[in-house]
């Protein structure tokens, strides 16, 4: 049998083990990871997966429910390769290793500076390894982990909302209420699928928002974000973002860079950016945008205040080109979903 | 047999007729009209439509398909109620009272000043007069025309193309081919589909546009709309729009009820407003775009060149309103069609 033909033998399993890893809580630290494990004759004899930070890895997860026999000589097929490091656990290779089993299958190397090198280590202690086993299905699984991992800041949705001829807010800055509530229903469960929520202290000065997920009857949503506030002024102690559930994490300074990198150091791996025209504006100028949510109402503004303002672009082939990725109707809202076409990855 | 089933009874031939009204020319002073008519036994014996201004009406049309005998005792199903006015063509109510018909069946009333009042005439003759079959769909399928008899007017299309955040060039004036191929073929079938493309001379004097209907190919489209340019500013006797297959409307001030009632009266019925950020927003401002086509590219360019300016809206209350009808996606461009809600009709 070809190195082809026996890597799509393990597809039906790499299929479940995919599965598996979607159970896993999409807020933590560590990607989500699934496990199947294979006997001699392609069985599958247990499954395991991730619960999150702290927890065991999918494959010790998967190897806790066999004996030392069963897992004797066994395939584990894992959506990521298996960790090199120890952390808050021992390294995933290494447990491998000592069990003897024969045959590792994983769809995607972990990118991870401490934690790769997984793989090679099996080699070494003669563990046969077939890597790539529908990658892209797991890369396009943990898209935003990988994108974290490999830059080193959060994964960044920017969102906006505005009219249909791009404005934020009416002339005197009335805005309340633009978008209507199936778009409202739908930001706050994008607010609860990200680690953190990030305003400028512009918006916290002008609006008091309480940057809560929430459902359309006012409950908190399981996940919250952990708001997140950039600039330089100062926030009064009684603002609302002080009585979010998680502790706010307060940048004193518009260094997007640096406080991405705050961000990262503090656990977050994504990031929902929700902060006026001037945040947004910054992020995309700075290229620190991964991907866009764009509310449109159906209504006209005019006027000078726009849902973005400038970007640094003085003519046409300066423009940010972007990916569209859907368009969806919400009642009378359009929410585009867009990706700027990256020229720095 | 109530009224209303006697009505629908005519609803097979009213939507025959509808189908021969579309066969006629939409590029005409007059609607598209369709007739069907019907022995005593409801056999269609006849069938006609009318073809452009100067031709026969779609009443007549089917007549003179007809033997005196046939017409005698028959009923005429027709899209619009039977004119009553003596323009190019004697009355049709005449015509049909002097056939000696039995009844007449029509969906909608003929909005016309001049030449409504047809079925009180038929009436008056003896002759059974059933009103409102299939009404909507008739209205739908005449819309313009009926919204440009109504109000004195050409109906006005006001198109613009923008990035997604609103802009339609970028600071440096750059904008050639911000949208994309699919969307400059849609506009071009736009133009053909009006009586007339408008643009302000400020467009003229920058772009000096052809303000043809072409193919992709470059060829022209097989109806041109009459280009009509409005402002104060003097256009060069050399200007690509003197160079259009049909003479150019020039409307030298800047009055856009004044310049839609020179074009009304020059039987233009529909107006394909294309002339930049100036001229789309004061015929939105004034109330006087009865439908938007709104094309979005795939960029953000930011920046200050709006693709609506100022619409002298204060605050939030004094927004347009706008009903969505469809969103598309044209390759990577998106192309909104929407209605300012009316709060005038």
């Amino acid at each position: 049998m070809d190195k082809t033909a026996e890597s799509q033998g393990y597809e039906p399993a790499m299929r479940r083990a995919i599965e598996l890893a979607a159970l896993g809580s999409r807020h933590t630290i560590n990607p989500q990871v699934g496990c199947v494990v294979l006997d001699a004759e392609g069985n599958t004899i247990a499954e395991g997966w991730h619960r999150g930070s702290g927890t065991a890895h999918a494959e010790i997860d998967a190897m806790s429910r066999l004996t030392p026999e069963q897992a004797q000589g066994s395939t584990f097929v894992v959506t990521l390769e298996p960790c090199n490091h120890t952390g808050r656990t021992s390294p995933c290779s290494l447990a491998l290793i000592t069990a003897g089993i024969a045959r590792v299958v994983f769809a995607t190397d972990d990118p991870g500076k401490q934690s790769s090198g997984g793989a090679e280590r099996l080699r070494e202690a003669g563990i046969e390894v077939i890597g790539g086993v529908l990658r892209d299905e797991v890369e396009e699984l943990i898209a935003e982990w990988m994108l974290a991992i490999r830059l080193g800041r959060p994964h960044v949705t920017v969102k906006w909302a505005s009219s249909l001829d791009g404005r934020a807010a009416a002339n005197d800055g009335s805005s309340q209420w633009i978008s209507g509530a199936r778009s409202r229903a739908r930001v706050h469960e994008q607010r609860a699928a990200a680690d953190a929520i990030v305003v400028g202290t512009g918006t916290v000065l002008a609006d008091n928002p309480a940057l809560t997920a929430r459902t359309p009857q006012g409950d908190l949503h399981n996940h919250q974000p952990i708001p997140v506030v950039i600039g330089k002024r100062k926030i009064p102690g009684d603002a609302l973002v002080h009585q979010h559930p998680l502790e706010a994490l307060v940048v004193g300074h518009n260094d997007l860079h640096a406080a991405l990198s705050e961000m990262y150091d503090n656990g977050i791996r994504t990031a929902f950016v929700e902060g006026g025209p001037t945040l947004a504006s910054a992020f995309i100028a700075a290229g620190l945008a991964d991907r866009l949510y764009i509310y449109q109402a159906p209504m006209l503004l005019g006027g000078d205040k726009m849902a973005l303002g400038d970007l640094g672009i003085s003519t046409l082939s300066e423009r940010i080109d972007l990916e569209i990725s859907s368009v969806e109707q919400l009642d009378s809202d359009i929410l585009i979903t867009a990706q700027p076409t990256r020229k720095d990855v």
